[in-house]
């Protein structure tokens, strides 16, 4: 699992962030790739990527504003034209209208899908989506109009086999392995009983990342992330401009690490960075993030973040 | 004046060519800068180039196909971002189904433009804009949509005054060569009379540019564009692929060629080319189509291209 960043900038691109994209690459988990968001050129980003269009297979938006869906057309539409000769679906998650803006745009520029499009308009509150691998959930915060945090929680991994004691006892690999590894109890050949619960390490927590849209701070939202291993929380504005964060419906970096402070997660990415910030001047955002969350990041575009299991 | 190729891919974009946008520059003419189509990531491509969005105040769509279209959001949206302090306004021209695409866009993405927006929505053929300096014509092509062909007309250049001549004959410079460039007659110190229409050169043809949207070849497209300074001709297929040409609404580069060459126009740009023909592939296209009709130069993205008074 890995976090590959496409556009880390805030409402207009530049030449060194494009507007904002992140990818979540579930490769290794399920075969997919899920993006969050997608402005204007998030189909140019991937060019320079190994992410192929056929494996992005759920596109989960935060909210409607230009910088975070004016990318969405025209990925369907090269997505189509690029894996016509293996047409997956693609289901895109958003809150409402949604709808509108992709069905009007495709009809307008007549554009024909190859393959199977979902649109799921999204409510207050609830969960986006629930498979046996992965349940999203996704909550309201708050910027002049509807703008989700969504938040990915793996499911537990089963605990692996002890087979260096195993080996100790002198049991051989093969279908008593197996056995052992399903929880159940065998009898050896030499007519002693093995209860495989015994030789079962505890299960292993899956990982939870949860990936913030636009919004103004508000402590209350720290429930909805605590203790995630990732949180990715936009950083529109340096610590001294609260006073336009909170006009404009936005953070500070700031309001961020305190958020991530209070929700105690494990790791805090800043994204969502006015080109006003260009060069080392993001780098006062992160300094100042830092002093109050330490394990803070500033992401950049084309930066891939390895998740591992705790 | 000058052509600056800001995008020149056919549907798709790659790692070397935007999907298709013109920048017709005339800050030397009237202090615009016009576009012709804006694929996605237009924006993107201007941040290249010394063309301030302010500046565009005009912005011409062939068709709504969306390799022309998609890139409109986000330039009008960042465009109302950038120029605040200089909201200069900006008149959209297209086919019908243009204001449905952008009103929608906006309205879903909660963008509030801080200049005046016009979209003007033209009929199969006539004149889209008549200023004393420049008037568009434009007619519908053969693309499966309604898809346009422009042509820029620049006025006729009044002829200069022969100064040299002027000169020879001991006329001062000054109030006189006023009134003789305005044809009147004057009468010098000496009692002789001097009329303004003998020292005038003959006025200067205005330039022609034609751009062409998608189509079939149709030998007729010659009257539209006969005699032009430039013709910019899409391109997306080669010579050998007159039938996938038919079937999708292109042209080949030879048939762009026949064109020109029936037309009898100055010089032939082609443009809209395919990511098949990537890198030196494209070259093939170019000798094809200058095997009949030998002023063809082939557009890459940030070419700009002089057009001379002849």
């Amino acid at each position: 699992m890995n976090i590959h960043f496409l556009g880390t900038a805030s409402g207009s691109p530049s030449k060194e962030r494009n507007v904002t994209s992140i990818a979540l690459n579930l490769m290794k988990e399920n075969g997919e790739i899920w993006l969050f968001d997608c402005g204007e050129a998030t189909q140019h980003q991937i060019l320079h990527t190994a992410i192929r269009p056929s494996k992005i297979r759920r596109i989960f938006i935060t909210h409607l504003h230009g910088d975070h869906i004016f990318g969405l057309l025209g990925l369907l539409c090269s997505r189509s034209f690029l894996s016509a000769a293996e047409p997956t679906p693609l289901t895109l998650y958003g809150t409402k209208g949604l709808r509108q803006f992709v069905e009007t745009g495709l009809h307008i520029s007549q554009s024909y899908l190859t393959y199977p499009l979902e649109i799921i308009e999204l409510d207050d509150e609830g969960v986006a989506l629930d498979t046996p691998n992965f349940r999203v959930l996704y909550r309201t915060l708050a910027h002049g109009m509807p703008s989700y945090a969504y938040k990915i929680v793996e499911a537990d991994h089963a605990g692996s086999l002890k087979t260096e004691e195993l080996a100790a006892l002198g049991i051989p690999k093969g279908a008593l392995y197996g056995a052992l590894k399903r929880g159940e109890t065998v009898v050896l050949p030499n007519g002693n009983t093995l209860n495989g619960k015994d030789f079962i390490e505890p299960p292993r927590k899956g990982r939870e990342v949860v990936i913030f849209g636009d919004t103004t701070f508000q402590p209350e939202f720290a429930d909805f992330c605590r203790g995630a291993d990732v949180l990715v929380h936009e950083s529109t504005f340096d610590a001294e401009d609260m006073e336009n964060a909170r006009k404009f419906g936005h953070s500070t970096c700031t309001q961020a690490a305190e958020l991530a402070k209070l929700a105690q997660v494990k790791r805090l990415i800043l994204t969502h960075i006015s080109a006003k910030y260009s060069g080392d001047k993001a780098l006062n955002l992160l300094n100042d993030a830092q002093a109050i969350f330490p394990n803070t990041e500033l992401a950049r575009d084309f930066w891939e973040m390895e998740i591992a299991l705790s």
